[in-house]
């Protein structure tokens, strides 16, 4: 199993933002087989984490074009700075 | 690099609670190689993410006389339930 790590230093996020999060999350697990997600946030510091079967699910999903287009607003507007790490999970 | 992905349902926070995460962040960077650390809490959620060089540094980290002491009282005290995976970072 994968996992995607995303952290991020906010900037602001307004109605859009979670809307798009919101709409982001649901089309994850639901077009693009996501197991799991989940997001804390604390002042201005995220951490979301989601995972994934293989790492071409990840590939499909960072191409996909409705969250090409978040990942552009979210660089432009919401965020200060972001990364994101791709890991193999090998123990539990 | 290693990451290792710590997920907890928080019970109570108390003041140990803080006094001894500070100690333990302390001793990981000083004593045992941390390259970072993260930790972002929400409500009653809390991430946190530690950078390794080698599973041998985790190994060595866990097995800590005054870390396990501290993860003992999580279990019975500070939090509701946690995880803890161990992954490769594959890509940045």
């Amino acid at each position: 199993m994968y996992a995607v790590i995303f952290r991020a230093k906010v900037a602001e996020l307004d109605e859009e933002y979670f809307r798009i999060a919101e709409r982001m999350k649901d089309l994850a697990f639901e077009k693009y087989g996501c197991l799991d997600f989940i997001s804390v946030a604390e002042g201005d510091e995220e951490i979301a984490i989601s995972y994934w079967e293989t790492k071409q699910h990840i590939r499909d999903w960072k191409n996909d074009p409705e969250h090409r287009l978040a990942q552009s607003k979210g660089r432009d507007k919401w965020y200060k700075s972001f990364s994101v790490e791709i890991c193999e999970i090998i123990r539990k």
